[in-house]
């Protein structure tokens, strides 16, 4: 029986991880729940799922589940920081799946790594802001971090029983996004409603804008760093808009092994929870003969945020963080329809560009960091609508 | 240091096999080599591999090697039947790579089995003439049959770590071959060198018009079903013409792994050696982005064959022999300009359809039901002439 809390259970991953758990009664229960606004369905959650604690972003939204709990009310009601980090480390459970958006998962996941505990990672840019702090610590406790970025649990499904000295490279895959043969000037006209619309998977608006621009891509780059201990170097990416294939691990020895399936969460949501069995759940299998299997190069070009990335990644310390914060900011700002899709990355490359990366120790100086480049990336904006 | 016997070793997987040995000298030792008819190439071999045991087909070849060893006579030469078994048991080898084509490979696969050796095995014709024989004698005596086939090193490698019993499909690839796209009035017309032309591998005569009919996925498919002890229900077979996917193992969770590679057997062979450590050898990577990847279900009506290993396969116990039998002698007489490309399988299907499976515990019971297939086979070929 794996006892699990889950982080952000009202968002696209949570609500489908619940799924997975009802496929398991036997082998999942669902102890503590972390949500952000939506209180409705949080409050619907523990009536079907009667967890012991859970947390929401605003204390009124606390209180008005408190007053609705009815017979449920035995369940604690937390709110803010501290709720969130109640629910991190909420005893009695094994594993935390985090699937807050953006790098407020950071601090719940160092809390819950610190209590022992496992993290099922579905939010990449914990890895991306703190990579070396967060697996340096997962080592001293003990812990795994466990991909749910179906790209990554490809890569660890590939790698399953392999040596990962073996490794040539890791070739994650892209659909491309909505705006693949987009020409530049097309580039510029993108509105938020079109860079909704992902071609192949449901997910949330900053993931569905970071797929779009490929700095989805660049995050998982730098995550696959840290999950997997490999160089860059031998960190990939290539275009496959079907999504069929979801990354591939190349060996030493010339071959490749590639994990397929649906574009379903519940398969990477599934395997992480329950690794190394595989078991029969919700997730359709793919009908042979699928259709053609398309790849091509990333154009780097119209799509910079990919090479921001890689620059980050390699520049270490610091940079990566700052290029999350600054992208964050960038996407929240598009989304509000201040600034354009091609500003993203312009934005993201100023507030990079002038910054020195350091090294670093501790969550409060990536927090620092973070903060700082949240505020100049917010200058950046305003100075942009000004324009 | 793993120390090899090659049985076929101027065959195509036998030449491939001496290659891989070159690249790990420190790796890979040939103490012992059986071949056919190619006493130049053979004297060749024991001049650069210094094996200490090799035996031809014919006495007079022996004598002819004999002759032209020169600083190399201390290298025992034998031939015929007592030869090629001497070497699949020779002392001091811990694995027998067997590449003789068809039936012939039966009885020193055997006799090595008996002799503890871990079996390479590139013959599939021995699983599917004996598969339970095999199988079985292999438990008794603790060894390993190991695939050098590239679609079952490709299954291999997908279950890799995976547990057997949450399989839910082996997905054998096709080329399918240089007739795919004819038209069944075409597919009359084919001659032996129209059919020794295969688009993807270079191969040996026998499997390479295998692969045109599709019998060699039939036979693939009863291989997998020893190889893997998995039902045949749970085999499946897709076209795929690139081949660059080499075979699939979808699980019961809907995940599919998939191994894929450039077409050379290099690097199934060397995996079959080395295995589980990949080691950087001649194969080079695929480069990305490779070329659209399509599928299409295999055309049971125009290659009849494919159904018949299912049909000879789900029978069970001597008919896959017989089936062998058949298409081995309709094969060669295809390729004597006997008998046209369609009538291969027609012959197979006659034969099949004459013959009561019935159970078998013993070598000899098998090559009496093989012995007896090809004679009435070679009588269908007589009177296919006479028509």
């Amino acid at each position: 029986m794996k006892k699990i809390a889950i982080l952000g259970s009202t968002g696209s991953i949570g609500r489908k991880t619940l799924q997975v758990a009802d496929n398991f009664p036997a082998e999942i229960q669902v102890l503590a729940l972390a949500a952000g606004r939506n209180r409705e369905l949080l409050l619907e959650q523990v009536k079907r799922y009667k967890p012991r604690l859970i947390s929401v972003h605003r204390e009124e939204d606390a209180r008005w589940l408190r007053d609705k709990l009815g017979e449920y009310r035995e369940v604690e009601v937390l709110s803010g920081r501290e709720g969130l980090l109640a629910v991190a480390i909420f005893p009695g459970t094994d594993t935390v799946l985090t699937a807050i958006s953006g790098a407020a998962g950071l601090e719940p996941t160092i809390n819950a790594i610190r209590a022992g505990k496992h993290i099922a990672l579905a939010n990449k840019e914990t890895l991306v802001a703190a990579g070396e702090l967060v697996t340096g610590l997962a080592r001293q406790y003990g812990v795994s971090i466990i991909p749910v970025d179906s790209e990554h649990s490809a890569v660890w499904q590939c790698l399953n029983g392999e040596d990962i000295a073996s490794v040539a490279r890791i070739i994650l895959t892209a659909s491309g996004g909505p705006f693949r043969n987009f020409s530049p000037g097309q580039m510029a006209g993108i509105s938020p409603a079109m860079a909704l619309k992902h071609p192949n998977w449901q997910m949330g608006a900053k993931i569905t804008v970071d797929s779009a621009t490929l700095m989805n891509k660049g995050l998982e780059v730098i995550e696959a760093r840290w999950l997997f201990d490999v160089d860059y170097d031998k960190i990939d990416v290539v275009i496959h808009p079907q999504s069929i294939i979801h990354s591939m691990v190349e060996f030493v020895d010339g071959s490749v092994l590639a994990q397929m399936g649906v574009p379903d969460m519940a398969l990477p949501i599934q395997y992480a929870l329950l690794h190394p069995r595989r078991v029969d759940g919700s997730v359709p299998g793919l009908q042979w003969p699928v259709r053609d299997l398309t790849f091509e190069e990333p154009d780097r070009e119209r799509f910079p945020s990919l090479a921001l990335a890689y620059e980050a990644g390699r520049a270490g310390g610091t940079m990566p963080a700052v290029m999350n914060a600054a992208n964050e900011v960038a996407v929240a700002a598009f989304l509000a329809g201040k600034i354009c899709f091609t500003a993203i990355p312009e934005i993201v490359a100023t507030v990079m560009h002038g910054h020195s990366p350091q090294q670093y120790c501790s969550l409060e100086e990536i927090l620092d960091v973070d903060s700082r480049a949240r505020r100049k990336a917010a200058g950046l904006v305003d100075l942009w609508r000004a324009r």
